[in-house]
C-alpha cells in the first residue's frame, strides 16, 4: 500500500504578485511546483491536491464587472466565480503535471473533480462577513448596491474605497469525497476542493450556492481527513514556521506537537490570514486521525525531514 | 447491468437567445433539461453527460477583453476559457441534478471531470479556421491583433466588424476516458467533455492548450464510443428531425438507417452549423458499435421511443 498526501498550495503558486499573470506566467509558475511534487510521487506517494484561488477569482470578478459594464453580461455571484476558477486552474495544474510526469518517467493520470463543499447556513460567520471580495466601489455605488442585492459592503482600511465583504464559513461536507478517495486510491493523482470548493448550503434535500469564501486549507484538511491521508503538506513560500518572526530570538521551528502549536497560537505567534489558519488546519487534521502535517516551501520537498511539522 | 447512455446538449439548455442570461434564468433553465433527465435515469440508465458553452465562452471572452480594458488583465487563450466554462457549466448541472434527483427519490451521485480533448495538430482544420469567436473589432484593431498574436481575424458577413476565427478540428482522444467509463459503470452521473472539451496537442511527450473549439456533439459521439454506451441522445430544441424542412412535403423522420442518413446528408437535407453535424456525430456512433442515437428535444424523454432513431 502506498502512503496518502494531500497536498494545499496557494492560488499564488500560479499567479504571483509583481507580475501580470498571463498565460505564460501562470503556466510557468505551476509547473515549478508540480516539479517538486515529482519529488513526493518518487517516494511512493498516492496524492490529492487542493489549490487557492485568491488572486484568480479576484480577477475573474472584475472580468464580471467589466463584462457587465461594457458588454452588459450580468456579474455572476461568488459560487459561479469560484467554480470558473477551479476548472481553469485545475486544467493548468493537469497540463503542468501530464508534462512534468512525462519528463520524470513518473506514469500517473491526473484527474480533476470540479468540487461543491457544503457549510453550515448558521455558521456565525455568516453574521459577521469580513472577507473582501471584488472590485473598489464609492461609497454611494456601495449604498446603492447594498439596497439592491443586500450584499454587505465594508470601507478598505488602506483607503481604496468601499469593497463587498463575503463571510468565511467552516468546511462541513465535501461531495464526492467517496469518489475522490477512490480514485487517489487506484493511483491518480486528484485535484480537487479548489479555491476551498465551491460554497454551497444544503437544507431539506435542497443544495444552493452561496456567497462565501472558504478556506482552502481548511477544506484541504477536511479533505486530508476523509480520505484518511496520513500526511498533509501546506506548501507557502517560507521553508518552515517560526516563533519570534524577525525579532533576535526567531526561531525556525522543525517538530512540534500539536500542544505546542496551539501554545504558540495562544501566544499570537503566528500571523492571521496567513501562517496561524494553516497552523490550524495542520492541528485539525491531526486532531482528526493524521499523522504529520507538514508546512514548508514547494522546492524543499526533495529532502524528507523537510520544513515545520506538526505531529501528535 | 444498466444500459448506457451518453447525453449531449447544448449551451443553450442553460442560456437561451432573448434572455440576458443570469445566474438564476440559466439555473432554472437547466433544472428544466435536468428534469427530463430523470426519465433515462428511472428507466434504468447509467448515464454520461456532455454539453455545449457557445454562448458561455461567447461572454467569457467579452468578459476577458473587458477586463483587460478596464484592469489591464491579460485576457487568456480559447483552452483557458473553455476550462473555465467547464467549471461553472458543470456546477450548475450538478446543482440542479441534485436537486432533481431529490425531488425524484433518486440516490446516484453526480461527478464533473474537467476534460482536455486531444486534437490532431495536422488536422486539415488548421489551415482553414472558420469558426468565429470573441468579441468584433474594427479592421484596423484586427490588424493589429494579428500582428501581435498571428491570430487569424475575418469580416463578419453581417457587417458587425472583423472577430478572431479559430479552427475546429475532429476530437481524437479524450483524457482520463478510462475514469470516465469506471465511474458511470459505477452508476455515478458524469459530466464530461464540457464545450467538446478543452482542446489540447499531444506532441513528443508534451502537451499543450491551442486556440480551437471542438464540436461538442463530435466529442460527446467520441465519448459514447469509448465508454461503449448502448445509446446517444442528442437533445436540441425539436422532437424530430426533418426532411424537405419547412416545405409542402416536409416529413418528421422515426427511425432512419446509417445509410438513409447518409444519403439524406448528401441531399443537403441538414442545416450545415446546426442539425448536419448533430447527424453526422450520430453516424460516427453508430459506424463505431453504438446501437441507437437518439436526435430529439429533452421534453420528450419521458417516451422511450421519441425523436429520430438512426440504427444500424
Amino acid at each position: 500500500m502506498r502512503n496518502l498526501a494531500m497536498v494545499a498550495f496557494g492560488g499564488n503558486a500560479l499567479l504571483r504578485s509583481g507580475q501580470k499573470g498571463t498565460y505564460q506566467e501562470q503556466l510557468a509558475n505551476v509547473e515549478q511546483t508540480c516539479e517538486s511534487l515529482c519529488n513526493l510521487i518518487k517516494r511512493g506517494y498516492n496524492i490529492v491536491i487542493g489549490h487557492g484561488n485568491g488572486p484568480q477569482v479576484g480577477n475573474v470578478m472584475l472580468q464580471h464587472e467589466a463584462g457587465n459594464k461594457d458588454f452588459k453580461i450580468p456579474a455572476m455571484p461568488m459560487d459561479f466565480c469560484v467554480a470558473e476558477t477551479q476548472g481553469s486552474i485545475a486544467y493548468m495544474i493537469e497540463l503542468a503535471l501530464r508534462n512534468v510526469f512525462a519528463k520524470n518517467d513518473i506514469y500517473r493520470d491526473v484527474v480533476t473533480i470540479v468540487t461543491q463543499v457544503a457549510v453550515n447556513a448558521l455558521d456565525p460567520m455568516f453574521q459577521n462577513p469580513t472577507k473582501p471580495v471584488g472590485p473598489y466601489y464609492t461609497k454611494e455605488e456601495a449604498e446603492k448596491l447594498h439596497e439592491e442585492t443586500g450584499a454587505i459592503y465594508k470601507e478598505d482600511p488602506k483607503g481604496n474605497g468601499w469593497r463587498k465583504v463575503v463571510a468565511s464559513p467552516r468546511p462541513k461536507r465535501i461531495n464526492n469525497i467517496k469518489i475522490i478517495k477512490h480514485l487517489v486510491k487506484g493511483g491518480n493523482v486528484v485535484v480537487t476542493v479548489g479555491g476551498g470548493g465551491i460554497p454551497v448550503i444544503e437544507e431539506n434535500d435542497y443544495v444552493r450556492g452561496v456567497e462565501a469564501v472558504i478556506d482552502k486549507d481548511l477544506a484541504s484538511a477536511l479533505c486530508a481527513i476523509q480520505i484518511e491521508a496520513e500526511e498533509f503538506y501546506i506548501l507557502t513560500d517560507v521553508p518552515k514556521v517560526y516563533i519570534n518572526f524577525r525579532k533576535p530570538d526567531e526561531k525556525a521551528l522543525d517538530v512540534i506537537t500539536v500542544e505546542e502549536a496551539k501554545k504558540y497560537l495562544a501566544e499570537g505567534q503566528f500571523t492571521e490570514g496567513s501562517m496561524a489558519p494553516k497552523v490550524r488546519a495542520g492541528i485539525m487534521f491531526i486532531e482528526n486521525g493524521g499523522k504529520t502535517c507538514v508546512i514548508t516551501e514547494a522546492g524543499q520537498l526533495d529532502n524528507p525531514y523537510c520544513g515545520t511539522r506538526i505531529v501528535r
